[in-house]
């Protein structure tokens, strides 16, 4: 049977790599077989492509320019890791996936999601998550809890205005796709943890 | 006023950089201010992103991500490099362009017209070429005339049916782009490039 694919969306220091980390502790706890990704990467060519888009000398990258590397990126990704894990009925849990570039670059650097969606076609339709979660916390509110951000990777360091665009273009996407929930980041991560799998169990993505 | 656009388009070895090299003396001669650049490159991230799409150790990459990988570069450098040099002024020669993804990735890869087309939109429609100088010479003479080919180089280590089929795209994007002018490679290299200052001076590229 193909596994289930659930994908992590929010914004920088939504806590997406704690919730997963989480969440991974407790799957090995009820011994259920699963994989944990990312994007941009998650493979060598991916990587590769992940290291020129992140690059911070990399100012002069034009917004087209990055939304075509991260699609290339997610669709060699796609082929070589998610792909083979969902065939071989392992769930798998992805930091980040097509939302992301819906939000940040369709919406928040204003290419349009019309773009996005034709270059991403293959993941928006081929290989749409069972279950996206988007991990609801204010920029702002995640930038402190964050203590600053890295200033030589391109995305952190944009200005806190581009991410109030990004949270604005989540909020956009959750009215759209059924398969995105959000859940409201206003307890400790455990709380929080504690409704991702109540979440997860619901949906019917791990038994309940 | 906006100068023009010309690329050059053919199969592996059918000669386009030394008629590129050709023309530039002849233009040259004739005090017209011209820039060459090429494809998939000329700017320093297209440059990047070319090094990743031609490693010869990227065997494993999908299609979808290499058709992916040329129009993410392909943006950079027209943004970078012949936008500004066409608003300029300047005579433009490009080695390669859009008709390639089509001819390579949509047409032989078999990814069809449409994707490409799709990934492609600035290109083809908001940058269209002036003129695309097709150098048609049939593959397997090509290979010949290059005394082979270079293992390292993903292109051109593909077999000769790759290269038939990629012919068999160009010649079906001619019947389609009226833009696009097939120049049979039949004679010397200076026979051919009298045919190319021909055809520029026919479309209103250069003073007749």
């Amino acid at each position: 049977m193909r596994g289930k694919f659930v994908t992590f969306e929010g914004c920088e220091g939504s806590g997406k790599s704690t919730q997963i980390k989480l969440l991974g502790q407790y799957l090995k706890q009820q011994d259920i077989d699963f994989v944990v990704t990312r994007e941009p990467g998650g493979s060598r060519i991916a990587e590769e492509i992940r290291s020129i888009i992140l690059d911070g000398r990399n100012g002069e990258m034009c917004a087209e320019c990055e939304a075509l590397l991260y699609a290339a990126a997610r669709i060699q990704h796609l082929n070589e890791v998610v792909a083979p894990a969902l065939e071989s009925g392992k769930l798998v849990l992805c930091d980040r996936y097509v939302d992301s570039s819906l939000a940040y670059q369709g919406y928040a650097r204003g290419l349009g999601m019309k773009f996005i969606e034709d270059i991403n076609y293959a993941a928006l339709y081929k290989y749409q998550p069972d279950l996206t979660i988007f991990l609801d916390i204010p920029p702002r509110l995640a930038f402190e809890r964050k203590h600053g951000a890295d200033k030589n990777d391109r995305m952190e360091s944009e200005g806190i205005a581009f991410h109030e665009r990004v949270y604005q273009g989540y909020k956009t996407l959750l009215r759209k796709y059924p398969r995105i929930t959000e859940i409201y980041c206003c307890g400790t991560k455990f709380e929080t943890s504690d409704i991702i799998i109540r979440v997860l169990k619901e949906k019917g993505i791990i038994r309940g």
